[in-house]
C-alpha cells in the first residue's frame, strides 16, 4: 500500500509529531511504501493567490477554481502544489495528522486543502462524493486536542467531534471521493503524562494495523439525487447522508 | 457602534469584495465607524508559528496556545497580531466576509484566527461561549458559495449550511462569547447574472439596517454544565445545545 501522510504541527518534540512518527514506523515496518510530507518543516505556503498561475485563463478577474482547472488543461500547475498533488494521486491511503485548532484544521494544512485539491482532477461538475477523483482510495484523519471525551457527543457541550470536522470529513474527504475511515482522536494531549501518551501510540500502531476493519463513514451517494443534485424522491427526501458525521 | 469587518477574498473585482464595499457603505452611511482588515491587502500572515513570539515562556516547546498566554500577559504579543486583536476588542459588531472555500474559511482567514484570537483574552479556563471575552458583542458571516441553496438543509446533499460551519459559528465565535447572528449567504454566485447580484446586495444592504432583529444562534451556556463542562443533571443531557446549527 502506497500511504501519504501529511503532518501539519510546528513543534517537532509535539505529540501530533510523535503520531506522525509512530505511524510512519509502523507503515514501513508493515511493508508499506510511505511519503510524509511535514508542512511546517517544508514551509509549505497555504496562501491561494494569483502567484499559483503562471498563466491566466483571464488575468482581469481571478476565479481560483476555473484557474486550476486551466492550470490542470495547460500542464502549468504550480510547481510545489504539483509535487504535493503528484503525491496525493498515487497514495492509497491518505492519512491527514494534525492538533485541532479551534474545532478544525490549521491554517497551513487549510491552505494545503485549498491549493492542492485543485478543481478538475479531485472534483468538477459531476464528480464528486463517490464520482469524485479519489474515489477507491482511503483516508484517515489523526487529530490530536486539548478537549476531554466528555466534551463531545450528543448532548454535549460541543456536540459530535465528527460533527465539527465534518467540513473536513465529508465536505472535504468525502466530496472527492475518498472512502474516509473513522478518525483516530488523541484527547486532552496538554495534559496527559508519559504513560498515557504512551497507551495512545500503541492504540493508534494497533488502529494502524487494523485499517481493513475500521469503519467507513457514510457519505453521500450520487445515486440518491438528481442533476441538479435534488434529492430524487420523496422517500429519498429522508435519507440522511450525513448521520455518522452530524451532532 | 463600532464595526470591524474581516475580508478575505484574494480578487478586489469578486462578488465578495463587492459585499465588503456595500457593507461599508451601509454602515458608514448608518453612521456606524468602521475599520475594515482586509486580509490579502494587507498580506496578513496566516501561519501560527515560533516567530510570533519574540520571548518565550518554554524555548524548548511550542505550545502555541500557553505562549499566547504568556505573551498577553508580558506584553509581548507580534505587532500584527495585537494590532488585529485590538481591532477586534474594540469593536461592537465584527462581521467575516469570505467566500466559502471546502466548506469553511479560506487558509489566510482561519490563519487570523489562529493567531488572533489568543488564549487568556478571547477564551481561556472556564472563559468559554457565555463567559467568553468577547460576551456582549455580535458577531455576522457574511459568506458566499457556488453551490446552490437546494443543496443545503435537512436530507439535501450536503446537509445544513450552517451544520457545515459549525466549527466558525459555534466553535470560534459562539466559543469566545461572540452573540452570532444568523449568516447571510449568497448562493450560486459564480453563475449569477448582474441583476441577480444586484439583488442580493440589495439584500444584504437591508439585513444591515435591520440587525437588531436578526436570529442569534443558540449557544451551549456555562449554566447547564460543571467544572469539568459535564452536563449537569439528566434533564440537561437532553439539553442540545446547537440545535440550530447541526444538520
Amino acid at each position: 500500500m502506497k500511504v501519504l501522510i501529511v503532518h501539519a504541527h510546528p513543534e517537532p518534540k509535539s505529540f501530533s509529531s510523535a503520531m506522525c512518527a509512530t505511524a510512519a514506523d509502523a507503515l514501513r515496518s508493515g511493508g508499506h511504501e510511505l511519503v510524509v510530507s511535514d508542512l511546517y518543516a517544508q514551509h509549505f505556503n497555504p496562501l491561494a493567490s494569483a502567484v499559483d498561475f503562471s498563466e491566466r485563463r483571464d488575468a482581469n478577474y481571478l476565479n481560483y477554481a476555473l484557474e486550476q482547472r486551466h492550470a490542470n488543461g495547460a500542464g502549468s500547475v504550480a510547481p510545489d502544489i504539483r509535487a504535493e498533488m503528484d503525491k496525493v494521486l498515487a497514495c492509497d491511503l491518505l492519512i491527514l495528522n494534525f492538533p485541532i485548532y479551534w474545532f478544525s484544521l490549521p491554517a497551513i494544512l487549510k491552505g494545503w486543502i485549498d491549493r492542492v485539491f485543485t478543481s478538475g482532477v479531485f472534483y468538477g461538475g459531476k464528480r464528486v462524493y463517490d464520482r469524485g477523483g479519489m474515489r477507491g482510495r482511503r483516508a484517515l484523519v489523526a487529530a490530536t486536542l486539548g478537549g476531554r471525551e466528555h466534551m463531545f457527543g450528543r448532548g454535549a457541550m460541543h456536540g459530535e467531534l465528527n460533527g465539527m470536522l465534518k467540513p473536513l470529513l465529508q465536505g472535504t474527504l468525502g466530496y472527492v471521493g475518498f472512502d474516509v475511515l473513522t478518525p483516530f482522536y488523541a484527547y486532552h494531549v496538554p495534559y496527559l503524562d508519559a504513560t498515557e501518551r504512551t497507551e495512545i501510540l500503541v492504540r493508534w500502531r494497533e488502529t494502524l494495523a487494523h485499517l481493513d476493519s475500521r469503519q467507513v463513514l457514510s457519505m453521500p451517494s450520487l445515486e440518491h439525487f438528481d442533476d441538479q443534485f435534488r434529492p430524487l424522491t420523496k422517500t429519498e427526501l429522508e435519507f440522511q447522508p450525513v448521520g455518522d458525521i452530524d451532532g
